[in-house]
Parts: structure tokens; C-alpha cells; sequence
């Protein structure tokens, strides 16, 4: 008995720009968007009948159209009135839609010319069922380094083990965190700004004994300030810097120049969250 | 209260290229490989202990002293004994060996010289635990298109539905799947091989009513065709090709010309299973 | 007769992060550089003859080597210690220095943690040879948009035309510029600040009818108000923003909803220079 | 007096598909186009005058219209067509037509299915002018390795130089070149399959001292054996593969395990031609 398992498909990488006109100065909004649905689809797969299949076409035209009168504020609201239209169309069980926000900030005052910030990306996602909607803020692509306060040591050692003990040493990483509210409607610019600036916060001031502990001590701070946040990801890459031996050439390096790598890297994350 | 949730850690993109040196024949093997942990490391997270975190260092090293003796076949066989490996351990619950193979064919009979051949991807995730090891192997990058017995129609029409209905459109799309060996011994060279046959035989032969069809017929295949695997999942993002209007130039356009497009995409996935 | 034209070699992305240490407070410097030699190393190629070839790894040390001392300034004056240096090789006719400065700030006042600023990179190409030194400085990655006074219209029509004129449009690209100075010596970073301010304002606030046409106005703009500079080139892809029609859904589009797209994408690029 | 220097624009990344139908049996044709236009457009940066400027998107449907009718044989045939047109119209004084070939393979005999082929990029550059075009065609991302007679010693060393010479090392390197035909109306498939079989038989079979020498072998054998090409151009990114330190582990490492890495890579790129 072949059968078929979990399935789910949708609209990928659209791309949305939109010219927010008032009066004469203009706001844009750049977000790129993709839209997963869940739900009784399985006869598309087993039988080739489409009866239930919303296109993803159609999904991309709604999204445009939707832009239109209903993307005014935060992109989690925006994600929740999408995903309720969606969830609301036939078979679809669970419509989820994970965005990217990425920031232009105006070049002059007075001018319609703006610059793209690509110093982070914000992300939401959105899941909307039966139960409503569950949403989830986050921010990418945040590059981040700590050049004091980072050490790596006390870890067991085997016979693979050359790696030396460390007291100081470049924490790098391109951060990726996204965490859970515990309410879907809340003011989401407000608090999405708040959480980042903990986050940054947190980052900058402690002391890290390692990556992990890093990931603890900054998703611990968000939770413990923002009790909108019942729940956070961390992901937090070791992106390498080593220190290059320049005793060749006569110089000491006392923690100065230093290689920065991409591959490998060390891949650490995981979750904190409200207990019970 | 405040707690660590789930948490895993690892060192990602390790290179390692093998010459296997056979005589005046050489080989070569070429693998870029993920290793992730999961076990009793919480205190790194919440005390900064971190005696029992095993350095992602220490992985990379044990990968290329391990791929001097014992890269000597699969890949499959080499993540399942990396894995036994480190689930031995201290503090190590679970390991997981995600990798991917780079073919290197050789040029010219009788030279050791080689071109890598980046039509496709093998990839294998092998994850060890106290009850042994369970094997996925699969492709990625795999870049397929039919021009013909492809049509998609059928799928409802509300408001924000352009898409015309066609029954002859191009499929096209870079397919990534992945399948689960019931057992993780057996002959993975030859076993790999024959699944790929099936699956281009598949997608190759088949009538496609849409791309979900598409995935349950080529699940569908291989299962049928192959006991050793008991569930597939599958990716087929759907690259869309556009019919260019030429009526303006004077010229029909009857299915000839069309512009490839990445973004965006269709993203239509699925597991097809042995059920009970 | 064959014979060997043109040729060059060197050593590409050196990456290099150099943690300057001024007492309590650090600052982080981010460099990314490309060595090209030039040069009689002809033998090389036709005799397998290379008492004349610097290695490109010796390259990269000396790089990392002069990072400790020599690196105290602007990434022009770095450049121009590191060609002539390699200019005083034996062989060494022209050496160019190709670099890309990556920016970071810090993240809150008193830590040694810091943001990667993702929105612009500083570039310098600094070709060095018996005659001294040539600097170019520039920006590359730097995304800006005019929602406002960007037009494109009167340019001619065939057959195959049928882009409208408009009055109106989104005018948006990845800017990369790179400017000569007439002297190699001078305040690098005052200068440098200096003229990206003016390219940024020469960009919000001219009437464009074409990308050609900014690109007149912002080399013009910054070749008016800086006698250091005597020749710039720029390059302003057209990354086309699509209005989407929304009549199909009963809509309005009065320039408000698009589709961003990354290909096709115009190319266009200049030279503007003092003439004589 | 601020004037205009070198100037010249068109369109990118233009992605065009053609599924050739010849009765059941189709082909695929996948080209990316980039079209660059020089001329009398001088007007157009200076005086936002557009009357001379071909619009990008003319030139776009320019190429899908063409390629409904003549794109039926080479690409470089195909290029000197559309050049031609281009370099017909009011102010081109020059057209540019770089393309690239993405290769499709049958994936069974009586099937309309494909997989492509990414182990090599086919290229071709066509300059049309007054006096004809010029034609360049050639190969890109041909990802080529040899694991023997490769070495690298006898170079200059200074206070910097840490390499140790070898005499038996992996070479690996993703070879891009191109090559101009004396004629441009020759028989470009079969001249083009020819040249590549040439290409690699000298990459397989010679002995190299340095990638230079390796540059000039393969050069010069193309220039022997084939007397359409007139001048090659070569570029061989020296890919590192660092021999893997198994000491530590108690493992001899005699040229068998190996770090394959990125960056930073050599770069070493030259000209054979005809000499005079």
C-alpha cells in the first residue's frame, strides 16, 4: 500500500514593492513573500484533479491586490489578512506566509530618494487556521561580532582535539532569530522595534563563554523584557576568525589580524521559551 | 521561569576532497558535509559549562582523519560510521551526517585528470542514535524539464484568478528529493543508481496533470519499483517559463518561444510512503 | 608563430579583519583585497620557468604582515604602501591593489561589539608602477531608488517597440562608481566621505528623463565640487520595477503596487572626465 | 570643461527558452543574452535627450522575435544576425551580443524530457560594426581538476614567502576562456565541439609546472590544431586544495586527504595568439 504522506505547496520569492503616497512625500515598502498552503489536496496528487488546487498564480495576484488597501501598517498584520482570506477559501486547512521586509530609509529630506539598508532583514511568519492566526517576527542577515568578552574553553578534549583553550577571541555570526508572540494582535512595529533593540542590547553587553551560551543570554533577555514573547529561535553560525601566525615574518599578532572565514562554520541554535 | 527548548549544534560545510590513490589511477571524492549534535548540552547554554560540548573543531578534524581509512565506498556507509563514531560520545544523543557528493569524471582514459560534473548533486543524511542509524539518500540540483505531456486546468476561478487553464504548457523545475532506506545496510552504490533510473524513467515517461501529479507518480514509482525504500519526499519548485506574446512583431508564437523565469516560483512538495 | 599576448596573475579575496586595539575601545577594519601583478613573466608561461613568479601565497602574507603596522589609515593609503612594496619586486612592472572595505559600527557605546553595515561598500583600486601610484576610490552595492522625477520618453519606436512613455516612473539600481584622483596623496577619508555625500545628494534631487541622463548629472556634480577628482565611472543597472495591473480585480494602480524584478535589468554605464 | 568619456548601455539577462519542434521530437535551446549598444548616444547623458536611445526593452523584444525565425543553428550565428539588425538602427555604431548556452540532454530516447547539463557554460561574444563582426566564442564554469603532473617550485622567495615548493599537487581550477575566429562564417558548431575536445585532451595529457605553464599549453595547442582561431584568451582561478595535517592523529597524509577551499584563490589569466 503506497499512500500519500504530508503535502503542501504554494508561491514562492514575490516580489512587492509598494509606493505609499502621501501627499507629497513617499513611503516604500519592499517585501518579498512566500505563501505555503495546507489542506485537503491530496486527489491533485493521487488522481491529477485540480478542483481544490488554488493556482499559485492566484496566489501572487492576491497578494498585489491585497497590497493595495490592506498593507498600511506592520507585515504581521498585513501576513494576518492574508492568511485569514486564504484559510477562508475551500480545502485550504492552514495557510502560512513568511515574508521578508528589507528597509529603505530616505536619502534627503524633502526628496522622493531613498537607499536600501541591507544591514538586517525582517521577517514574519504568519499561520493562520481554524485556531487563528499564529505569528512569528524575526530578523536575518544580521552580522554581528564581538571583538571582547568572547571565550571558548573547558570542552573535553579527545584524540581529534587540537583546537586550543581560549580566553579572548572574535565572535562573529550572522544572526537569525525569530520568536513567537503570545497574541497575534498586538502593535507589532512597536514591539518588533523593542525586541531588536534587547536583542542588540543583550548581544553587546554580555559575557560569552561560548556561542551557546550566547544564544541563552540573549533569547533569556528577550523573554524576560518583552513578555509579548512567549518564545524565541536562535540561530547564531560561528563564522571563524583566525588569527594568523605572522611570527614568520618577525611580528607578534596579539590579537590583531585575523583571517575571516565562511566555510567551514560552527552551526549552533536552539529555542528558549516560557516553561510551565 | 524561563527555559532552554530544543538545541543543536554542529560544524557546517566541511570540505574534504579524497584522492583515492589506486595504483597510477587515481579517483577522486569530493564531499562538503554538515555534522549536527544533539544530547545533554544544556548546561553550555545556561551555565557556560562546557565540559561536556564537543568542539565543532574536534568534528571536523575526526571527518578528515576518518576519511583517510574509511571513505572507501558510499558516502551512506561513511555517515553511518562517522555517526556511530560520535553518538559514542559522552553527552551525545543523536548525530546527524547531512552531505553531499561532487562527481568528478575522469577526462581521458589513462590521465588523472578530471571535470566535475554539476548536473546533480547526491546527497545522504544519516542520522545515528541509541537504536542505530536511519539513512536518507536522495539528489539535489537536479534540473529537469518536459516540453510536452504537461497541462494544468481544472483548478478553481475566483476573483483574482488570471492564469489561464493549458494542456500543454512546460514543466520545468531543480528537484530535490530524499528517501528512507528501511535498512540502513545495503548496498548503497548500486541502490542509489537504480532509484535515480526510476526517477528519470518516471518523470521522464509520464503524463502530468500538475506538478503534484508529478510527485506521486514518481514517488509512487519508486516505491513500487524499489522495496529497500519505504518513503520519499519530494521538491519540485516550479520554474515558471512564459509564452512570449509576439502578435505584436506579427509572428505566432505556438508554444516556441518563452522566457525562463527563478522568481517567482512554484514551491509544491511532498511525501509519498509505504502506509500501514 | 604563437606567442604570448597580454598576461596577469595575483591573489583574490584576501579576506582580512584587523581588530585595532586602541586601549579599552577596539575598532574593527574589514577588508577584502584582490593583488594583481604585472610584469615580465613570460618564461613562466612558455618555460615552465618560475625564478621570476612571486607566489600569490607570499602575497597573501605580505598582505597579512603589513595589515599589523601599516594599516592605520584609509584602505587608499594601505593600498599604495602594499604596491609599491610589490612594485619593488624583481619582475614587477605594475602592481594593482583591488579592495573592498566592509563597514562595521558599533553596536552601543562603552562595548567592543559591533553591526556589519551591509548597505555600501568602499572600494579602491590603486595601480602601481614605476610612474607612482594611480588611486581610484568608489562604492559598489549601493541600492538606491527615486520614487519621484524619474521619466523615460521620446526615444524612438520600430517594430519591435512597445514600451510606453512615461512621465513616471520607479528608478532603481545597484550603484557602482569608482572615481581617479588627480594625486594619489591626499586626505583619503575627508575625500572620500566627501564625494559619496555628493553623489547622494546629486541623486535625490536631480529630474531625471534617463538613467543616462543621472548619471551625467551625478558624475557632473561630483567632478564640479571636487578638483580631486578628475575622472569618474558609473554603473547604473535599470532594475525594472513593473506596475502591476490590478483591473482584473477592480483596482486602481495610480503608481503605487510593483513587481520588482532582478533579470532582464538595463546596463548602463559611463565615463565623465575634465576635459582638456 | 566637464565632458562625457566611454559610454555604452543595454540589456541584461535576457533569459529566452526555445523548445524547437521538429514533428514529435523536440530540442532545447536556453540561452541568457546580455545586449550592449555603442554609438551616437551621446545626447542622451547631457541633454536628457532620448531621440537616438533604442530602448532596452526594444532590444528584448528584438531578441525573442528573432528567435522565432533564426535562432536555428549556432548561437554565433545567431548573435551576428541580431548584431547585425542592431548595428542597422539610427546611432549604433557598435552592438555587442553576449550570450551564454545552458545545455539540455535528452532524458530518454522518445521522450520530450530533459535534464541540463551544468558542467560547462558554452559562450559566445559577437562585436558588429561597420566592418563586420567580430566573433568570440568560448567556455565558462568548466570546473576541471588534475591530480597529478601538476608541481610548483623553483619561485623566488623573500622574507614573506612561507609556501614549500612541491613537486606533485593538486591543480583544480574553473576554466573560463574564449577565443576568436579569424572568419566569422565558419561551420561554429563543429568548430566549437572541435576547439573543447582540443581544450581538454591538452588539460588532461600535459605535465605543468604552474598554472601560467598550464595557461600556454593548452593555449598554444588550440592555436596549432585549430587554424579558424586566431587569439585565445584564458583565465584559470588557482582553486587551493590544501593538504589535510594528519600527524596529530597518528595518520600519514601522503597526498590522499585534502581541504578544498574558495577563497582566497589565485588568479592567473593570459592571451596566446598568432604572432606577426
Amino acid at each position: 500500500m503506497i499512500e500519500l504522506g504530508e503535502h503542501r505547496y504554494g508561491k514562492s520569492t514575490i516580489r512587492l514593492v509598494k509606493i505609499v503616497r502621501d501627499g507629497r512625500a513617499h513611503a516604500v515598502r519592499d517585501l518579498t513573500i512566500d505563501v505555503t498552503l495546507e489542506g485537503a489536496f491530496g486527489r491533485a496528487y493521487t488522481d491529477g484533479d485540480n478542483s481544490a488546487v488554488v493556482a499559485t498564480d492566484t496566489m501572487k495576484n492576491t497578494i498585489y491586490a491585497f497590497a493595495k488597501d490592506r498593507l498600511t501598517g506592520s507585515v504581521e498584520d498585513f501576513a494576518i489578512v492574508l492568511g485569514e482570506h486564504l484559510c477562508g477559501l475551500p480545502s485550504v486547512e492552514r495557510a502560512i506566509i513568511d515574508l521578508r521586509e528589507h528597509h529603505w530609509t530616505r536619502l534627503r529630506p524633502g526628496e522622493n530618494a531613498f537607499r536600501r539598508d541591507a544591514s538586517m532583514l525582517r521577517t514574519a511568519t504568519v499561520a493562520t487556521g481554524a485556531e487563528g492566526s499564529v505569528v512569528r517576527a524575526g530578523v536575518a542577515d544580521l552580522v554581528l561580532m564581538k571583538s571582547a568578552k568572547s571565550s571558548f574553553s573547558g570542552f573535553p578534549r579527545d584524540r581529534y582535539t587540537t583546537l586550543r583553550e581560549t580566553d579572548d577571541r572574535i565572535m562573529a555570526t550572522r544572526l537569525a532569530g525569530d520568536w513567537r508572540y503570545r497574541d497575534a494582535r498586538i502593535d507589532h512595529q512597536a514591539t518588533f522595534s523593542a525586541v531588536v533593540e534587547t536583542l542588540l542590547d543583550a548581544f553587546a553587553e554580555h559575557d560569552s563563554r561560548s556561542v551557546q551560551e550566547t544564544i541563552w543570554i540573549v533569547g533569556r533577555a528577550i523573554l524576560e523584557r518583552h513578555e509579548e514573547v512567549d518564545e524565541i529561535h536562535l540561530s547564531l553560525p560561528n563564522l571563524h576568525h583566525w588569527l594568523v601566525d605572522l611570527t614568520p615574518f618577525g611580528l607578534e599578532n596579539d590579537g590583531e589580524i585575523f583571517v575571516a572565514t565562511n566555510e567551514p562554520f560552527g552551526s549552533i541554535e536552539a529555542t528558549v521559551r516560557r516553561g510551565s
